[in-house]
């Protein structure tokens, strides 16, 4: 059954929408990542971010590896519902898959790009056997 | 010339990248929008946000009709470099067209979409003649 408020949602060609995760307490963006109509369905039923991995080409529960699950406390759409908002409560304070808190760590300053935030965790000690 | 930096950013097939603006005070997320070349270019030329319109086809220099112009005071990139993060200072105190200061002004709650953020100024006085 399709419930009345995911297709509330604009989903584009691809059947996906941007979603935006941002940190409940610091106010940090941390990524921006996608979402399918079973992904916001799950991530709703679960209270964690499900995306859905472009790349991979299927569901991708966020933490399922690293362990840096997203509590999901609240989900807002735009005024065109073509983007979402998840403020979440990051575990292990870290949403890169390259050990920094944020996925926005490289600063664009006079023509040329700084990485400039710190890696918290080693990926190597994150992604064991992967 | 194209400069190095601009090669650098990861332009979908369509030659676009998503742009996040965040209040750079109250690190409030306002909204999501597109930017080619041209329109990174001209932003950073500028030090306001210039997105590129999909649906009018054309530049889109933030606040040209409502004067709710925003100024840029840092660019980030994320981590695969697919999507930007501008931090602004947004003038006049509403980002959205709907004369909301944030876009993302409906919230999912119990199967329902609630529209909860208030309309600091209304849009028929904001784009006058328009």
């Amino acid at each position: 059954m399709t419930e009345a408020w995911i297709e509330e949602v604009r989903w584009d060609a691809q059947g996906l929408i941007g979603a935006i995760a941002q940190d409940h307490a610091s106010a940090e963006v941390l990524m921006l990542a996608w979402m399918n109509r079973e992904a916001l369905s799950r991530t709703i039923e679960l209270g964690e971010a499900v995306y859905w991995s472009r790349t991979r080409g299927r569901l991708w529960h966020k933490g399922e590896q690293s362990g840096h699950i997203q509590k999901v406390r609240e989900i807002w759409a735009d005024c065109d519902r073509d983007t979402l908002l998840l403020r979440v409560e990051q575990m292990g304070g870290i949403a890169c898959h390259t050990g920094r808190r944020s996925c926005f760590s490289t600063r664009y300053e006079q023509t040329r790009w700084h990485t400039v935030e710190a890696v918290l965790r080693d990926p190597r000690h994150i992604y064991r056997g992967s």
